[in-house]
């Protein structure tokens, strides 16, 4: 492993971006949100995506030179087009216009389209807690989860995002995908020859099984089964259609299957709880349900080991494979090549 | 089994709520409620429930000639006190203000308080979804769901539900619980002496079991697990402290645990989808989903049960268990006795 302290670790993920097609307001937003999701040990959407992130830009497909553009749809509606980047620099240029549309209006939502999301949803989600407010953030993917009674993968993994303001502590947030399992750790459990449980998916026939390939040749499941595909649909019609983004099969046949970031959109809600009837009591009333569940012996709260872990990482910074550093380095040495200029 | 027209049913029920306390306008709309879900043939929220609804109001617990109030919180917040009686008739007055609100502003919510909620929650969606808006809605109840890592009881079955507008046809639209399973499936299962799936419930230890008395004695879990508890714990908030309602261990204190109907609260959110920026696409659009989903072999629309059941049953009618049948003729009989009056 290499260890690195956190803002090392956001210089080299600055300069491998810098050095590869990302202009400095995309590479820092890109770059910020890596380092955040390694801080809280979310290896899975830290710097392990560089190199899809870098192969978007490279190829072309992503605009590493975004310009986001804020517009209001609606009273209560707001539209960022990503202008075809990553979706952490229209986030950026979001979360005020956002807070404001839901403080003045009680609610608002924004629908951010021409974008590649390729991040964990519970930095959104959170920032907007942290204002005070309650949030909701829905994005879809590529298909890969059947629909309820189906064998063949017509949803995205789908996650949803859901944040809550806490009275002198960070926010209450979970993000968690519609599917069964993250289809990064169906992969690992297949690169490390283990099996996954049955309730993870199916083969490409329909049939049972806990093969991690099998499952990546056939379909992925819905948590819970067919009610964690109703919610993979919801979020497809969220994310798709509501806003005019693609649906996570649109998104695959824009690619060409050709394995590159996901193009899509993502609805995110902001609810201000100071305008809906109890604007003295929600954080007080809030806190009587934390306090009940963390009573319970074996609870922790959802987000509670991240934060516990991004205590830590701020002292101790963090470490990532050998091989993963390498290959930063490499990109690093291939983006200063003349080639690439 | 006792045969009655779908007219017929809702003149019984009608005569029953008539005679035992609720006045016309709460007469029409709880009946109304229980008809449709009837009709639908979810017979566990129709005639079925007509012993609770009576047995809130006769104990004086429940308002049977609530005047529910509507009013502005913010320019896209509704509130709708419910004057403590059931929800159907505040669910009723608050659909036109909140389908203008929603359509003028692009998204609203509705903080509806102060009621009771017996019902399911797809019909308030779908009648939102028949005016072409996305709708939201959540409830809690009483502690029947264990947090994550627990073993007592502490959130609702906490439903959500959800509806989208559909090009000529009925809305999709599904309202599923946070639980794994229903409470009413999980005390029908111990009626009739079977079991159920592990992961319906715990006992109260904490051991797993497939004894439905033990899990009644336990905690019920959330569908998927954790996830589903998640979701659990997420209606707690939004239908409880966000509104200024109870949590679902508050509406139980607040019953003393008599087992009369929980008072609580419930969210919706309405969604114009033509104010996202895709007014004359999004239809059709959603249609490519549900073309994709129904290509599939084995696969059905959430709730396409139900509208099927809708049709049939205009023709048929409906049938009740003689005992049922009895059990409301009875309530008729003692609601006219002079001592009720």
């Amino acid at each position: 492993m290499v260890h690195l302290g956190l803002e090392e670790a956001r210089a080299l993920a600055l300069q491998c971006l810098l050095g590869n097609g990302f202009d400095q307001a995309n590479a820092d937003a890109v770059a910020g949100r890596m380092i955040q999701a390694e801080a809280d040990l979310c290896h899975a959407h830290g710097l392990f995506r560089m190199e899809w992130y870098v192969a978007g830009v490279r190829s072309g497909r992503v605009n590493g030179a975004a310009r986001p553009r804020v517009e209001p749809l609606a009273p209560a509606v707001i539209r960022v087009d990503g202008d075809g980047g990553y979706a952490p620099l229209g986030q950026q240029a979001a979360y005020r216009p956002l807070a404001e549309c839901a403080r003045k209006n009680g609610i608002a939502a924004l629908a951010f389209v021409n974008m590649f999301h390729l991040a964990a949803m519970w930095p959104e989600v959170e920032r907007l807690a942290q204002e005070g407010l309650c949030a909701f953030a829905f994005t879809a993917s590529y298909p890969y989860v059947a629909p309820a009674g189906g064998t063949q993968p017509l949803y995205g993994t789908n996650p949803m995002g859901f944040a809550w303001p806490r009275k002198d502590a960070l926010p209450l947030v979970f993000d968690q995908a519609s599917s069964a399992m993250a289809r990064g750790e169906i992969q690992i459990a297949a690169r490390d020859g283990k099996t996954v449980p049955q309730t993870a998916g199916i083969g490409p026939g329909g049939e049972p099984t806990t093969d991690p390939n099998v499952v990546l040749a056939g379909a992925q499941l819905g948590f819970g089964g067919y009610k964690g595909a109703s919610l993979a649909m919801m979020v497809e019609l969220l994310a798709g259609p509501l806003i005019g983004e693609f649906l996570s099969f649109e998104a695959m046949d824009d690619d060409g299957g050709k394995g590159g970031p996901p193009k899509g959109g993502e609805l995110i809600l902001a609810l201000d709880p100071a305008r809906f009837g109890d604007p003295d009591g929600f954080l007080a009333h809030g806190e009587k349900l934390v306090t009940a569940i963390l009573a319970q012996e074996g609870t922790r709260l959802p987000g509670a080991r991240r934060l516990a872990n991004r205590e830590k990482t701020l002292e101790t910074g963090i470490e990532i494979p050998q091989s993963l550093h390498r290959t930063i380095l490499d990109l690093i040495g291939e983006g200063a090549r003349p080639t690439r200029r």
